[in-house]
């Protein structure tokens, strides 16, 4: 039951030529989805400086361009997670503003270049393999408005490498830290700020890594409260978290 | 080497009692505790508001009585976890305004009633049982200067439940998601709010719960993108980001 | 908004007290727990012959009682799970026709015994040791008016057992099938019969069982292809289940 | 020992040509499996519009050409499951009715079109990765004889989406419900209908979905009491046992 | 349908008070059960020399020793596995001839002293903790009428242990051999003997040995060619295979 | 050292070359290989008729000629286990008579046709996928003298399968059991015979087979006494261990 | 075969009463077991300061008392591990040198203080909670007459504290590195020297740290290249290896 | 700030151009950076002999020749593992010096053939397919400056191989112990030196193996005390260790 509707039955009450009681069981058999929708539409003005995304894992280049279009109609910024270099020129015909980082195979389309994000945004990775999922977190905080600063193998085993970024952590409102192996490295940065910690445990290893779940549980018991974890390899949760924080 | 005798070496070099290459080297050799207590302090200064804390799962009485002394003549309040109905009563011997909350087994002394946070904290539970979990959430976010609200038993299985506190959700900074079973909570909340949504699986359940395990898994697995975990029951950790992103 | 509120809403609109678009805001933020209730009512009708059912593991004695007591009052029939004997002396203070399934620790009452079911569930166990979960699903489709049939220790060791049972089998329309150990005995069972087998690990056995896995992987791994699988110990949850079919 | 010889037998017994003694001893050895083949004939009468089955997975074309061909001499509808584009052409040789259905990979032959369903299945996803292993389901179940509804992409994160087809889940007999991830919406859906719920694990997801796991373990422990699960990614079990239920 | 009945039919066929085709169809239906029980007592002759066994995790004194009189009445040899001294105290009030063997918690009555095995059982352990596994395979094979030799503490840190008893393992005609921590002594024996090696991994050890879990891994992947697994701690299982491969 | 040199010593001894207490000390370093090659002899005398056995997994087809070449200068039968088409052919080379088993990627050279085992080795597998492990069992133990019958696709989904070759079962001095999936078979097979089933879990199966795990835990929880198990798709070993049993 | 049968052996080929043939043949069955028993000598003697160990759990009281009364005739040192005060009291009765150290349940005798380590060993502990393993490894080092040093609490969520250790970490010969939760502590400790570092897990924390498991996963998936790994709690283990390093 | 300017900042203060409590202020920010390498270039001063290591995996031929280049100005030696001989190509084009270990895919640049170690470093391998792990921690020894001697194809199933080669381990002053499957040959090895064992899994194996899993809880569960453990096929990490015991 659309608005249309829904005025039409209001107004047939209001002119009796419906009853109120079969008005009432009308509105009570008011499908949830009419409601829902109109959520979303409100939802979406709470939301200004999303992007629009779109998860490319297991999507046909056809697919995710014939998505892009349809979501481009209707937004500034639009972000592809988990595509390739040939899905991205297929969005670029459609989109010249389309960008493709190669790192975390995003496209990106960042027309509105609104700042939304209170403070900074730091981005710090282990090694140096860790860094398309940090890149995928960069990528969707830029897109959500925020101001990044990435900080890249910075791992424990060489503690004054993280030790010697102290202030520029320091002055983030949120980290999003990324590692695999041991995944050890958000316990120390935890330990170094007073902000939320985004962990991020990717699959970064071998042998006893258990394709990232050594990273991951090291995570989840972090001695260090200020930490929370996602999924692994999931930089683009971690970044959206992270914007979401930066905006509070 | 502590501020006093670094400013007596430096007043050495100005009088010339300290050759330049002297004073370079005893630098060079400088304790990383000492900038490191420094630190502490500085943190201190920006952590106001935080209450002391002592984890108290494998602590006798007697030590959390006396660690609970030595903390509380330099800080206003105290939030002991895991710990004892007998242990609680050590503790308001030392300070009358210690209160004890049984559900989730926590000693608090919250002389300091500062409101630090900006906005509300909502502490949602899928069931009674995970109240325990949700309750240490509470209380340390309390303690930490935060106004809350409750949310109790609205698990997915009886969806109209949560959907009627959509509206208090809604107007929550950040949520605090409690549960065990299948944890599909926390996935539902993301997609009603749009800030931020710790998820806490419990060790609620039984048989392929696997003690929390399948609610941990099933909310790292969250198709909600504002969704981040911490550990099995870890209430406080839920509580203490949730105060961090409450001030940010 | 409850019903009185929505219906003066209405009248408010014929009578000319409200704009229409006032009303039509009004509704849009209708809350979902109003209908979501109304739905519950209206479930409650197609629920028609369902116990009320309190899980009682984890609550003590006195909140079992506290709830049986408020059940009672709006219903025939009710089962309580995972419980406990003293907490079965309280019930049968507030209501004497409660009983006390001893194998399976559940308290039962049953005052109303229609008939629901279109036909026989029959309940089968591999071994003696598996019979209090399969006693739980026997009480849960009694108490939801089922004739059952119970045929256990016919384990797949000593596979004449179970085939002498063949026609009985056969004459149910549903089967619950309860197995510890390797869990093959819903494969056999479910070669010999056409209609739905619920099979229900349980942690019966040591070692490489781990606490009913071994069981639950062999169940999911049936290559009979009308076996589902419920949790591990989850009597309850089969004997619901069947229910659900044999009303069918 | 076929029927003819046991006529023979007992003719022999009739006529005085063999003794009741050696009769008996002739009988008592009687194999097991001429019993069995009465009864699978016995069972072909009662799973009258049961289509033949093909698990294709590991087979040539070749063998599943052959086999195809030997099953679709005694049955009008014939399935063959996780096989190849290349395997249907060989079998649209042999019967041109057959038709490919691309998504789940699945070959269909239905000549016998009666319907033996008493109601409707719903056959419900989380996501559109999902549709593989639900369409498999609703060609299994459209072979069985059944009226099918597929309601696709409602996964919990968008709540409104699910509700907004509550009408559409409440009308139909039993549900199928596919989903990777964090496996939530079968509790969700088992909520708001109060048929069986047959849940299927998809291996969609990556990082701790652990192939699917964590759906399976999320299914496994839902608070809804109306769901059992199968094999993850298990289209064609699910489609099998609501075949069964909608035939009850 | 027993012999008497099966002779009555056979008689009528002969008398011609049944005519073929119903006498036909009478056998068509004979359950399974009287051919099953028919077996059992075929089994019976083949299994001379068996104990009975009653394995008595979770079942009471009252019940073991209930159990224990009627297999008592039938059979000259009785084993009952994880029991208690109380148990033993109550069947012992029936059989005088009934041991407990304390190491084991097992109780044996052995009236029936024939020795069945063609050679020796060799019953090995890695430490003295793995002994109370190895007591209950040596209790078995005793009671299965074989000569037995027990190998204790020859794990192979010590590897001279082992070898030092290599010509008696080299004597038996099987092996037993009994390890918890990492279960590599079955290796080792496999290597010194040419007959095959019943490998029983033991819940002895702490941490990472997972409750056996290291053991039985390590066991399944021997790289000797001639060990074969059974559960962790299951000693009965290893005894009585032993006792059949002694046998052959 | 070896016996050239010993008995060298021992005569310089018998001459008076050596005093006694030199040649205790020589004797007491005696390198233990050379006691070890003199058991392989020994042992090898034990074992006639024991193929040489290569494992081709990870050897390049060169190795596998070069070692065979090595092998049959000695030996009369070989196998080469999980090798390729490829490495058979340059085998062929070498040795005319050896053959191709493609099944089970096996090259055989049999020229020593003796029969070592005193009874019949059945073969049994659930279903066709198993049959390659099957056959690498079956390969085995006819290189090492035996009797073997093939009981193929007989799982217990569809019982009286299995039940018709109970006569052949019966007749066999051992059984290998192959099963994926859930790997039920064992138990049932078990319980039909009484000598010792060999079981071996297949990697047949999807999703929560977790490649063998369930069909191993399955058959390692075995309700039949008479089961041990050997490695997911150890085919080889099973085979191995059998002609062991049938030797005894 | 002892020592007195070998020179008695040798003598008779001396003096002919042997033939050498003979002689070579009782060689060839020299057992093993007498080597092997001369190389535990040889074997001590390498040892010396090794004192005697007893694994106390599982033992009785009275089992550890005589042991140790047994070793304590033949050794100086001796340490009992994971063992109680009531076993202390009956070995003080036998040896009233006897300690017994609460943390860590052990008892030691050290009556050989002699030391033999090159270095100094520093035990280095996450938390509090470690304490106890890292006792264990102490002690042991202690008796193995090794100088050490404690550094206890200096996880690495205040990476303050381990630093300002460095200059002490970094004077040792080894580190033993005890820590439970995410177990991060010995990637940091690695990077900070340039010597052994054996990383104990504890199974302290609660949740996901599975009793050690991430601690576990973590050590071995260490980006440090110095880090090896004991099992979970293994106290002993580590102070034994930091031991024998020390004194090489 | 690096040592230039740190002298300034000293002169600046004897020269009374900055007072002590500018001075002060600046050295309290003094960067942890600058500090952190100074340890680097004293770490480096010790780590005299150490070669440069870079980890070939995920790294391009471009990248890693890049990265060679830059450590070859400063480095004698250089490895460089898990890489290809595509890369090896680029490198020798840089470095005429270069090597390629095809066997564990190594590049290795060694000038500087000093030797370090003070003893030998036994490396032991339980069969020929462990070889590449071994290869990996031979080429790292070598690198950094050892004698080492290679022990090959010695598993525990033919015992007598590694006793044979026992005084060659016994005059190793550290035994790296490299095995698959049920990994047990460290713990012999173990037993039979004085001196410490590092055992590496490797993923040798199949089926139970889990990719290691079963040797590496087999090592972690050692019965030898001297035995510790390195992630699965980490030879690279058992060398480096191994190496720095061997300089102890």
């Amino acid at each position: 039951m659309d608005q249309t509707r829904l005025t039409q039955l209001l107004n047939d009450v209001k002119n009796g030529h419906t009853e109120v009681d079969d008005a009432l069981n009308q509105l009570r058999h008011l499908p949830f989805e009419d409601l829902g929708f109109a959520h979303v539409d409100h939802h979406r003005a709470l939301r200004q400086g999303f992007p629009e995304v779109i998860f490319g894992q297991g999507k046909t280049d056809e697919q995710i361009a014939a998505i892009a279009e349809k979501l481009l109609a209707r937004s500034s910024n639009l972000l592809v997670t988990r595509t390739t270099a040939s899905a991205f020129e297929r969005v670029k015909a459609i989109e010249p503003a389309a960008t493709y980082h190669a790192t975390c195979s995003a496209i990106a389309v960042r027309k509105d270049e609104t700042i939304h994000g209170n403070g900074l945004i730091a981005i710090v990775t282990a090694g140096t393999s860790d860094i398309p999922v940090a890149d995928e977190a960069a990528v969707t905080a830029e897109l959500m408005g925020n101001r990044i600063e990435r900080i890249f193998d910075v791992g424990v085993a060489g503690i004054h490498r993280v030790l010697s970024k102290r202030e520029l952590l320091q002055s983030a409102k949120v980290v999003v830290c990324v590692a695999g192996m041991e995944g050890a490295l958000p316990s120390v940065v935890g330990g170094l700020v007073n902000v939320p910690v985004i962990a991020v445990p990717t699959s970064i290893g071998y042998g006893a890594s258990f394709h990232g779940l050594a990273a991951l549980l090291g995570m989840l018991n972090s001695c260090s409260s200020n930490v929370t974890v996602v999924n692994i390899d999931n930089g683009f949760g971690a970044g959206f978290v992270a914007s979401l924080i930066n905006r509070g």
